[in-house]
């Protein structure tokens, strides 16, 4: 009988597992899935401020730790918040097991504190289930196919754990909880008008985690579009339709513009007098690339001057800068590296544009007349991505909304309930590095 | 040529491992062995309040967790020393790496929050051994060999961790790190010139373990006896020669006493009005051993009314009264059932006592002298044991160890370098539930 029931996978982020009364929210939620007949398994984050404790505790005792023990120590916070999950969950009546990453079957490479998922051995998990247990999971974490050490699998690793998992069991749904609401049109909290999407398709979402929104980690997103699995993003705190994310073909139109995406946490590095030769981009970007710094954008001037020495910009998430300048004065190939901390970006986001050149124009010309100086674009079929002042972040995020109409009715995928009314949604979503989330 | 060396296990209590100084202590003493040539692995509590806070999270989400998720919760905190313990000695130049209590190969039977260890699976240890590492294992946790499930070993589950991985592994001796500095002659906190033993016998520790002195854990005691293993009681703040715990014919000498223990967390219950029918005692204490109730002296009065009846008492620790009036509620055989919980219990162990049948006639006589009354008495080869008045233990205590000069340097065992000046130890060594510790 249970062989036949739906299986739905249900993440929680650190905020919905942060204090006992949210650890029971989020079994009541799990037991009322299950209540409707499907069988449940629901992947957790650390609690709260658990990983920065731990962090803490890593960093007093060494400056440096080893990757190895730092995966070993912050795997411990996940398995806390399941095991008091499974207590709340057994004192409501039903039958509950926590597994650990190990124990659960994520096996990854052995890159430790950045492991990728190489396979999901689900043996036990799918015991649990024919045994008519609800089973909960340890997110972010898995155990290294050689070595058989505990790995964790850094930033966005609990999303990524829960589609994994779906799509190893053939779940019907991967349901993220998070504290926030869905994915809306804009950020609530720079735009009042931001709207609940009902539904984005992966190809948007990827594109939308990768220009700003934290709401989905985009390695999570990649995952679940990869293996067809549907990602239903909804808020622990308060009942609501959520934001589905599905194939392209699922989302059954395709607006023009989706959504504005921003960034404040840019950097951007300059490079003067670099020779223009062929291969001398290639040392610059494979050594930034070594040294883990993602490079977001390029600009490479042609030469003007008779000496053929050009100007190369780029830019960088903020918390690289250092790393980037410091590979770059290593190399030693141009005359002066310059900086930029004040630069920020601003993108739109659509399926529909790749049918629409236009729209890049309307872009430019809506910033213009907002008197925003465009410093470098990059575009892809679905997405225009300007780099402005930072200052200029929240005007143009408000003006490119306005100007597209992302608020209106017009857009048919909006929320037929039509509850436009402007939140201001909580900050983050921690419980793993880089777990922290807002809105689009 | 590694696989040549002395191999020594070394046990780091709560205390010994509380803040990050301690840990680099640790770690540092951990080194120091390493240098002098021998191979090294560290058996390492959970942090100072660790597991008293992971409890507190326990009982705030329920009432009565389940012992499996309470396993999985606890298990966390000796994980955490280990990883923090091996960054410490990776910063200090050396090789380590930390293993769970099932990555170590420690399996238990399935008995949650109260494993039994059933066998050391020691490959992985000697693996990392022969490569050169310094290996750090999660105390008080093993791996259930049927269900793979995490389980705990219960009080004094990490110094039996020590002892057990010291017997699989051949080692030369299990060194137990702690904040006391040793085995003592009596408590230094009730007596002032008590002394510390340079050697006592494992019957003599388990006879102390049992009546009172918390130094050292039972379990661990009688596993290395079963072993061989000797057993080196240290200090983790300060130098010393410590305590070994060896095998009798290893101590060379026997002492008449060698220690005098107590304890005032004893209560006793009677049962008045008990027939005097054959199978009346095997029912009581059948279904106080079904509730986990310890007994520890029995005494039952020969019937003088002409009804037959008797009056029943045994004493039980104190934590354990309720459940013992409980089940003797339910059982209905008595007329009325007594409590007390005002008294205490003093003892006296020594290996020569076997020989000379006069110790238990000075014990009474000097209590008596003192004018100090016995209620109940229990008697070992070894091991002689009055339950008096709880106010009364101190001066028993200190009248006993004068009586049998266990101060004065007449016994030969003593410290010869004559170190006899009372120290205060700090009460508790915690980290593990019921690893809290003082002198004999």
């Amino acid at each position: 009988m249970q062989a036949e029931s739906e299986i739905v996978v249900m993440k929680f982020g650190g905020t919905s597992v942060a204090g006992s009364d949210d650890i029971r929210r989020a079994a009541g939620r799990i037991v009322g899935a299950r209540r409707e007949g499907k069988r449940v398994v629901a992947v957790l984050s650390a609690r709260g401020q658990t990983t920065d404790e731990l962090l803490g505790m890593a960093y007093e005792v060494s400056d440096r730790p080893l990757a190895r023990e730092m995966d070993m120590l912050l795997s411990t916070g996940e398995r806390i918040s399941c095991a008091l999950c499974a207590m709340a969950i057994h004192d409501m009546g039903h039958n509950a097991i926590s597994l650990t990453g190990s124990q659960a079957g994520i096996v990854t490479d052995s890159s430790h504190t950045k492991a990728r998922i190489l396979d999901v051995r689900a043996k036990r998990i799918r015991e649990a289930l024919t045994d008519d247990r609800i089973v909960l999971v340890a997110g972010f974490q898995g155990v290294s196919g050689d070595s058989r050490d505990v790995t964790t699998l850094g930033r966005g690793g609990s999303d990524t754990t829960a589609v994994a998992i779906a799509a190893a069991l053939g779940a019907e749904v991967c349901e993220i909880y998070t504290d926030v609401r869905g994915v809306f049109s804009a950020d609530p909290r720079l735009v009042a008008e931001a709207r609940l999407l009902k539904m984005v398709s992966f190809e948007e979402m990827l594109e939308m985690a990768a220009s700003g929104a934290k709401v989905l980690q985009l390695r999570a997103v990649e995952y679940a579009r990869n293996n067809g699995i549907p990602i239903h993003c909804r808020s622990s705190f308060e009942e609501g339709p959520g934001t589905f994310v599905l194939s392209e073909e699922e989302t059954m139109e395709r607006p023009l513009v989706t959504a504005v995406t921003h960034s404040e946490q840019e950097a951007r590095v300059t490079l003067t007098g670099v020779r223009d030769e062929p291969g001398i981009a290639g040392r610059i970007f494979g050594a930034l690339a070594e040294s883990n710094v993602n490079v977001d954008m390029i600009i490479q001037n042609e030469p003007i001057s008779e000496d053929h020495k050009a100007d190369l910009s780029f830019t960088v998430g903020r918390e690289d800068l250092p790393t980037a300048t410091e590979v770059l004065a290593g190399l030693d190939l141009g005359e002066r590296i310059l900086t930029d901390e004040r630069i920020g970006k601003v993108s739109i986001v659509g399926a529909g544009m790749r049918s629409h050149p236009g729209v890049a124009a309307k872009v430019f010309q809506v910033l213009g007349d907002n008197r925003i100086n465009i410093e470098m674009i990059s575009t892809s079929p679905i997405k225009i991505s300007c780099v402005i002042d930072a200052a200029d972040v929240p005007g143009a995020v408000n003006a490119l909304h306005q100007a597209f109409e992302l608020g209106e009715d017009a857009v048919r995928r909006e929320d037929p309930t039509g509850d436009h009314r402007p939140i201001i949604e909580p900050g983050g979503d921690g419980g793993e590095p880089g777990d922290e989330r807002d809105a689009a």
